[in-house]
């Protein structure tokens, strides 16, 4: 089964937004065994009718994003229609839904929203609880292949993905069409080569098997795809090779990882950041249910508030610095008590551009990790990378000591 | 002078890389008042001549990254030379070139690295300092456009991109070609389709105006492309519909914005979060500089923790709930009081899934701006959406209620 990927947006070209598209339709569609061969990108308006009478002759499916809108240039669902000998009708449940969101938000319907409402005969509608425009399917036909119409944000494509076009192409494969399974460890604290070097040639031993590689900001993902004794056998490697680094067999973020284990010992986390301006807490409450796990969190910005509402003492930032081991400790220390927590997460550091020195360049950073049981451990690292990047690698790498203290790991 | 652009490489469409190439071209280009008109990806192989075979007729410049190696499956080069009925000759300096990269690693040069030397009749070379595979430029013929046959790892693009591919369009363009212009409003509190539905028609009468929408939980960019008085026309419609709700005619994100507001005034603000949980001080320290602006930041998740750090009344949150406007109002009040600073935000709601009432449903929050001038200000919104973006749409909300009272606007 040959699928293409046409992906609308002007916004994609001028290169205001980075396609992300195209490697999540890969890599949802390598689950069910098939692989995109071919992925373009065009603006929004009339090209996506050229596009499409190129690729009908050649392909089973095309998955298409974009071009749903309210706006005059969002035209996907008039020209396939057209391009079918379809008419189009307006479907009221659609428009009743379209509207219910705009009254729930409190703002008035605009007309031009109407046309999100019309379905092209013949075409399935994929529900989209995330936004306006809701998906199509439209069945193969003599001269053309099966055409998903999807949404272009990701938070409305995405869930559309999986619970509705995932299953349909599944469907449309057969049940004798059976897909190799996955699995996928996330890994922290090892980089993306020093995994490969180290495990590659014996995964080549192993039948079958394909491994992927994707590296973000601090954290691996190996995701092993093939027959299940193959991936049984490569997971039984990587658990080996990596039994501290491991964050999770699955895709969950390391928040949340860490939620479920404070959420089992019936323990609590508070936060201390400088540098991170809130972003250790706010990815902690990104969790379901992390309200259990956490109650109390201080950015300390200022000298004065790390005195004020941490207890750190002004005549230690001012012997060490901001960014020392002495402070970091004591921010943590100060916080354990102010919050009555079990564990508190600190962190100081030098986000730039500004403020680096040669001594302590920008990218230099403490974290302090304190516990009631288990007592305060401070370990200084180097990022120098840019600033957003700065307080992610931070605010993970600071997670992760978290998560190796509740996992039973000595800090190191 | 039309542009498209050709990536070959399979892990590109397996999911494993996301495509940043598509990204990088459309800014660079963009410098020259060129748009990338379509972007297609395919795989490592022959596909490389269909694409060829559609775009020659219909394009002047094509951009092709990968193909260039040294493995069997990387055959643009020869499928170029093939096209348009070209000799390949050996070119020795860029042997010898390939052939010291070699000897500088300690490495032995492969037989097969000896077709990177290849070079078509008529082509010109482009040197890649950091790679084996130079670059080449095939000028325009009666039957093909312009063609540019580029490396496809980034380190090695780039330098060749910036240094001598927009050095080569620039001339190829001459300098009567002034490019178009672009204007960037980011507008928060109004949708896409009620902007588009106030302003477009408007906009139609304006000769050689283009306009792309790009909304995003709480924002919205709209584009203004063409000349100069075209842009300045639509600028102005814009301006006179939107005076309250234009946060910035860029692209600067809107803590950007707020920060080069109080640091002009000299004013600092600091946070309370509840339902946010530290997103509101994270977003704002995601700006340079911002510490001149920020130095205390709580989230206040647990109740006790709006009682013990901002003040709260333990009976008022009993009496209204945490989620009131009472609560938020005492909350901001508190916050201004304890930071010190002369602008406080402050929220608090329902992000779920939990959590929800039938009086206060998911969604439901309250935002409170407190200010040493100007008095407090709280109001109720509701956001029925998933809790990423909900955190994301009520920092939005709430920074925007602090710009608008930056800007002198009564709050409503």
């Amino acid at each position: 089964m040959r699928v293409e990927v046409v992906n609308t947006g002007t916004e994609l070209l001028l290169g205001k937004v980075i396609n992300t598209h195209a490697a999540y339709f890969g890599n949802e569609l390598f689950k069910l065994g098939l692989r995109v061969q071919r992925q373009t990108t065009i603006p929004d308006g009339d090209d996506i009718r050229v596009v499409l009478e190129e690729a009908f002759p050649r392909t089973d499916v095309i998955l298409i994003t974009g071009g749903l809108g309210p706006t005059h240039d969002d035209i996907t669902r008039e020209v396939v229609a057209e391009m079918l000998g379809r008419e189009l009708h307006l479907d009221q449940s659609i428009l009743n839904g379209i509207r219910e969101m705009f009254v729930s938000r409190g703002l008035k319907m605009n007309p031009s929203n109407n046309k999100q409402a019309m379905v092209p005969d013949g075409a399935e509608v994929l529900d989209n609880p995330n936004g306006t425009a809701p998906g199509l399917f439209v069945p193969t036909t003599e001269n053309s292949p099966h055409l998903f119409l999807l949404p272009g944000p990701p938070r409305e494509l995405k869930p559309m993905m999986e619970n509705l076009v995932i299953p349909k192409l599944g469907d449309l494969l057969g049940p004798e069409n059976s897909p190799d399974g996955t699995r996928n460890f996330r890994i922290y604290g090892v980089g993306e080569s020093a995994i490969a070097g180290r495990l590659e040639a014996k995964f080549n031993e192993i039948d079958d098997l394909e491994v992927g590689y994707c590296a973000r900001l601090g954290e691996v993902d190996v995701r092993l795809i093939g027959p299940e004794s193959a991936i049984e056998a490569a997971a039984e490697l990587v658990r080996v090779a990596y039994p501290r680094q491991i964050v999770t067999e699955s895709e969950d973020p390391i928040e949340k990882v860490i939620v479920g284990m404070l959420r089992e010992r019936g323990e609590t986390v508070a936060t201390a950041e400088s540098c991170t301006g809130g972003q250790i807490a706010s990815t902690i409450t990104n969790t379901d249910g992390s309200s259990a796990v956490f109650g109390h969190g201080f950015v300390t910005y200022a000298n004065e508030a790390k005195a004020k509402w941490l207890g750190v003492p002004m005549e230690l930032i001012e012997e060490h610095g901001a960014v020392s081991e002495e402070v970091v400790r004591a921010m943590a220390a100060g916080c354990l008590e102010a919050s009555g927590a079990d564990h508190a997460i600190a962190v100081s550091g030098i986000a730039g551009p500004g403020g680096g020195t040669d001594e302590k360049p920008v990218g230099t950073v403490q974290i302090a990790i304190a516990s009631r049981e288990g007592g305060i451990f401070a370990k200084r690292y180097y990022q120098p990378v840019d600033r957003l990047s700065f307080k992610t690698r931070v605010t993970r790498l600071a997670l992760d000591l978290l998560r190796q203290r509740l996992a039973g790991f000595e800090l190191k």
